[in-house]
């Protein structure tokens, strides 16, 4: 069913909203009260909302997204019963990057109820189709969050100078400083230098260090050197391959802190996300240094956005049935390969 | 014998001079030919010479040090026949650094030779009279330099995010990143939370830590917290403990380090310098991880700021006899306590 015949059959539809707002993109999808996805749309990325241009950015990512999942609708013709947004630079719903989210998503979305969390919650929440679990994710940086069924609990998300153990941007640190001490000739030979060197435009390691302190180089071309070290560790050397274990080891140390924040029992189901597990060293690792009598490692069932479109039905009282789930997962089929607009 | 003495006393007197500028002062002393300090100046800190105040910056405390040192005399009216300047900033005396100051030295100070190096080498010369030896600096950063008579190598020194290993910086990061797990709920219970907070105006580490991120505290305030691991090691904490064995043991192995770069055979002097060798854990830890049938641990014979007099000496071919050494050690004396000009 498309979105036009779905607002042609029925007199007072009931639409439910999700949106993940991330750095590089804001994905909206809409979903009826059964689980029928309707609709996705795409707009830009957002920036910190506490910066100058925070809420400008917002508020024309939340338009956009919600324009092009819409279309040809005018998106003010629709009230939704309950819209939930996910957002990068959230860390709680009652942060006050969550209130200033909030206010911008109001003035674009007209719904009885809206929601804001952080991007870690709806992928939790798409994970395992709302219910307990624990994820930890492993992108540039690191963060675990869990579900209990009725609280969450984080650990770790700390940034790249006090955390972010396992992510992207420590294993290439990690891999930067071997490189380094080996060009300072006090480190054994390591395949890492040469695949820095070949991955980046400088001639010698130190020269990319004086280019970071100079403000030349940014910690997003930093973290890039994750595939050097996947490189190296592929072809055997041993210091790249034991950054990757640890980043599994660490990983896995962010789960074991949530089970037991939550009071965790038994077997609970687990989730790897995010780019570092596309590595099979750090996905062995995490999944080996992971005690199989309290978790049940698991694939996410849905991702992000789905995620918000599950805790919006969660809070507008919907029950999270099995039919509702399969009518998710089987209308979002529809949207794979045809861009992102209803089909 | 006083300068006023010596300068009616010889008609040509030959006089030297070393500097020593740091980023909160800058040293100045001037010695005669034999190795007698005749007085001692102090000015203003540098600044980084390559950033927009820096040649200004580098201007005034030169001349600062330099008057207040020959007070009540015309500096103009002095000719050395060596002067050498050991610089923070400088990596190498052959850097872009290097040549900015001495650019600048040369508008101030008239002398028949002009040197400048990093800070770094005068400690070193200082620490051994100008003879082979090997140094490592922990201060809030780290870094080793050696000298086999020929040759000087350095090892480390690659600032707050690629080394300064066993620094105060890094002691300092690392127990707050444990205060941080532990305030997370990921750490066992450890006395570096409570000594942090208490050397703190924050209520958490997370506040301490969404502070230095906002960019309302720096990495000079981080690294003091320094003071907190010596706290809690000094009372039993033995992740504190452990922090502080880790830095000596990284501080000895930039030590290895340069032993090995510059193929030195036997047993060579070494000292350890800067603030972080105050704490007894430290030292003995650096200490114990030397191996002693190639290391001679020492105490430094001299501060940074004689040793740039020495390296002074030395390239202006004044042989480095015992005799110069026991006329700087006697004329030294007369400076302590009597404040910072001649006597």
């Amino acid at each position: 069913m498309t979105l036009s015949q779905y607002i042609k059959d029925i007199r007072n539809p009931h639409l439910f909203l999700g949106i993940d707002g991330g750095q590089t993109k804001t994905l909206c999808i809409l979903g009826n009260e059964e689980g029928k996805i309707l609709s996705i749309g795409k707009g830009r990325g957002l920036e910190h909302i506490l910066s100058p241009r925070g809420p400008e950015v917002a508020k024309l990512a939340f338009q956009e997204a919600l324009s092009s999942c819409l279309f040809p609708y005018d998106p003010s013709s629709f009230e939704f019963e309950c819209a939930f947004l996910g957002l990068t630079g959230v860390s709680r719903p009652d942060s006050e990057e969550a209130k200033s989210f909030t206010e911008v998503a109001k003035k674009i979305i007209k719904a009885k109820r809206i929601f804001v969390d952080s991007d870690p919650s709806i992928a939790l929440a798409g994970a395992f189709f709302g219910k307990e679990g624990i994820i930890v994710i492993g992108g540039t940086g690191s963060v675990a969050l869990g579900f209990d069924g009725t609280r969450y609990s984080r650990c770790g998300g700390f940034g790249y100078l006090f955390g972010d153990e396992g992510g992207g941007f420590q294993i290439a640190l990690q891999a930067i400083k071997i490189a380094l001490k080996y060009e300072d000739a006090c480190h054994p030979p390591t395949l890492l230098w040469e695949k820095i060197i070949k991955n980046s435009s400088f001639s010698s390691i130190e020269e990319m260090v004086r280019s970071y302190y100079a403000g030349k180089i940014g910690r997003d071309q930093i973290a890039l050197f994750t595939k050097s070290v996947k490189e190296a560790a592929e072809e055997g050397d041993r210091f790249a391959q034991e950054i990757l274990l640890d980043a599994g080891r660490e990983l896995a140390k962010l789960v074991d802190c949530v089970y037991r924040k939550l009071n965790f029992k038994g077997k609970i189901p687990t989730a790897g996300l995010g780019g570092v597990f596309n590595i099979s060293l750090v996905k062995k690792s995490f999944e080996k240094n992971l005690d199989p009598s309290l978790y049940e490692i698991k694939e996410p069932e849905f991702p992000g956005v789905i995620g918000a479109l599950i805790r919006a039905y969660q809070l507008a009282g919907i029950p999270l049935t099995s039919s509702l789930k399969e009518n998710l997962k089987n209308s979002a089929l529809k949207f794979i390969g045809v861009g992102l607009t209803h089909p």
